[in-house]
């Protein structure tokens, strides 16, 4: 076997390249340097003591109390399936709060492990009433009612207080998917009154892409535990097995991942530490900046970025009421060759905007503002460079009154 | 809700432990590095760039041609449970070649799967011979056989030369579990002949855990591709579904995973791009030093431990004919709390040795050296270590002849 030369592929160097899409967006310096730290074994005290910290540095980033908050160790679609297959099983029924390409997503992972799908739909663009969830659940009488809270494809975020009481009026258990979300706007775990809820850090958390941070209730982990079933290599007489079916996955049994990360240590996946590192470190960046403060930050930088885009003479997509803070739709406008234009923003400027999903594809782009990058000079020398490039297409705009309304909007 | 005082909770600063356990071990600082490189968006010109480096550089570490050679994201069991979601369908039946946990783990994994599941078994400590494995094969018929390489649990590696010929004599396909080997044993994905065949990065590639390297032949590629589905918020008219049963899962989907890697780049998850850059600079220092002089290293420092442990009057487990070169298992010397070595081995030397699993649990050690670990000098500073703990442990042993065994050892 002849092995490429490796002097072919040089030193790890990327351009620095501005991310101002609807993420993966630049990780906090940091953040990055947090990863080089040495590895330890898994079951070393110090990398349990690492462990233990970022339970309680993530408790109060999902705003909950709940002690199973930890890492499931994958992207955040890994904590999206985990939170899945471990809580349903074959035949259950479940309702799906769907407004976007993740609503489809949550659907597409839940048909997979066999659960019969309801749905209470929204047009892409708009967000679901909550009195239109309620007659759902009393219509179908779901076991899991889950939903996405902020979905990046519509830009749109998904009001939930109430969401949990809802549930538990009807005896259901409650997942909401905040992976665009988490560390821009709040997440209210215990106040919802949602029973699960993941992230990932690699949007407004500013890490990269590889780790999700989870919540599971108390209820929920007793449903779960119910389902325990120990790999025949590491059985124990103190961990016995649940009644209830053997959930679908090993990776994502979140039985063995909790047993995990509780004092039991019981061996699953070796954790991913150097991930875990960066998770630990998003979530002091977090709590030191003080989550209220890191909220406003992402608020004003939508708020710039969407006045911004307006007095180009750009329409905004979606519904002003739900939008999310954190990534902007904006119309291509007509005559204007969207990949063109980003082509040329990557190319000129070195930033990044997003394109769309599936009936927006085409028709809008999606313009991001998160974790790191969610900061005035970076959101003004965005709308700055979407001028130019815009101009270069033939596209007349007011000049420069685009920056100069988001100067105005940050402050407001 | 309050959040907890960020100073509670420091800079990074992991000890500078000297991992000699089965693994993770330390990873090489280089790769540590790596991991500090900027992100890039997951569509980038420059991400698909190195994604596509990633490729070119794990097949030769795989020992293979085949196109669909890549990442998955997750820990090493995340590319185990991948394969073999995205091979097996309920109802398939699959021989396992069992002898030790990581059989267990395969079983554990297909029974949720729910294949049926025939087994070929060794004990633990010895390897399954060719003969008795073609004879389950003909008594079986099975879809898929699925095999460990080297198997930490119990210090084993597994020969699988003629193994692919006799999967493809029936029309199976083969699956390799090679964790616990790659880059340090031979992994020959082609002249074995098996169709997957997966890893991870914190053994003997000397990188963090948290990123599964993956091949795939061709023709399990077509089985694959036979149960592509793909989900609803991102069907192109290019690239249809298959007639086959669909995949279990949606992240360890891997037609979708080697859509994502193909020029097809559709949309799945947003890839790990730290763990990326780490996986590229692993490979890169692999081929670096050069395959067959880094399987020498690694059985230098097998050779080495094994020589230094009985010239210290230990007892080395398992068969010496089909020893992993990089974990050595030993018999805790009767009177000798194994517990107490492994503690005082850490706490007075910064060194981690292993405990073991299940019916060897209490009675050896496994002590590893791998990847950036397979070093002269660590090996005999371990046994260095070891010694000075078995004689405070009021164990009688010959001063100095472990060392002493080793080095001579080391250039046999």
């Amino acid at each position: 076997m002849t092995a490429p030369d490796p002097s072919l592929f040089g030193e790890i160097d990327p351009p620095q390249r501005l991310l101002m899409g609807p993420g993966p967006v630049n990780a906090h310096p940091r953040v990055l340097r947090a990863m080089s730290a040495d590895l330890l074994g898994q079951f070393d005290p110090e990398m349990t003591g690492y462990m233990n910290q970022v339970m309680a540095l993530y408790r109060p980033i999902f705003g909950t109390q709940n002690r199973w908050t930890m890492l499931v160790d994958g992207t955040a679609r890994a904590g999206i399936e985990a939170a899945l297959v471990s809580m349903v099983a074959p035949g259950d029924r479940v309702l799906v709060v769907n407004f976007g390409r993740f609503g489809l997503l949550l659907q597409e992972i839940l048909g997979r492990i066999g659960a019969v799908i309801e749905t209470v739909d929204a047009p892409w663009g708009e967000v679901v009433p909550m009195d239109a969830i309620a007659a759902a659940i009393e219509r179908t009488g779901p076991k899991l009612v889950a939903c996405v809270h902020g979905d990046t494809s519509t830009t749109m975020a998904q009001p939930l207080d109430g969401l949990g009481a809802l549930c538990r009026k009807t005896g259901a258990l409650s997942y909401v998917d905040a992976t665009a979300t988490i560390g821009g706007m709040e997440i209210a775990a215990d106040r919802w009154g949602v029973d699960i809820v993941t992230g990932g850090l690699q949007k407004c958390l500013g890490g990269p892409s590889g780790s999700a941070p989870i919540t599971i209730s108390d209820r929920a982990a007793d449903h779960i535990f119910n389902r325990r079933h120990v790999e025949a290599g590491i059985r124990r007489d103190d961990i016995g097995d649940g009644a209830g079916p053997r959930i679908g996955s090993n990776y994502f049994d979140l039985a063995m991942v909790m047993d995990y990360w509780s004092e039991k240590r019981l061996n699953h996946h070796t954790e991913a530490t150097s991930m875990l590192y960066a998770a630990r470190e998003c979530a002091r960046i977090m709590l030191g900046e003080g989550p209220e403060a890191r909220y406003a930050r992402h608020a004003a930088a939508g708020r710039a970025m969407t006045a911004g885009l307006r007095a180009m003479g750009l329409t905004v997509f979606g519904d002003d009421a739900h939008r999310m803070t954190n990534v902007t739709g904006v119309f291509i406008p007509g005559g204007v060759d969207g990949e063109r234009v980003r082509t040329m923003m990557r190319e000129a400027f070195e930033i990044e905007i997003g394109t769309a999903f599936g009936p927006l594809q085409g028709r809008i782009w999606r313009i991001g503002a998160m974790g790191y990058n969610a900061m005035k000079h970076k959101v003004l020398i965005t709308l700055g460079a979407l001028e130019a490039c815009l101009r270069r297409e033939g596209f007349a705009l007011p000049a420069g009154e685009g920056v100069a309304a988001a100067m105005e909007a940050w402050d407001a």
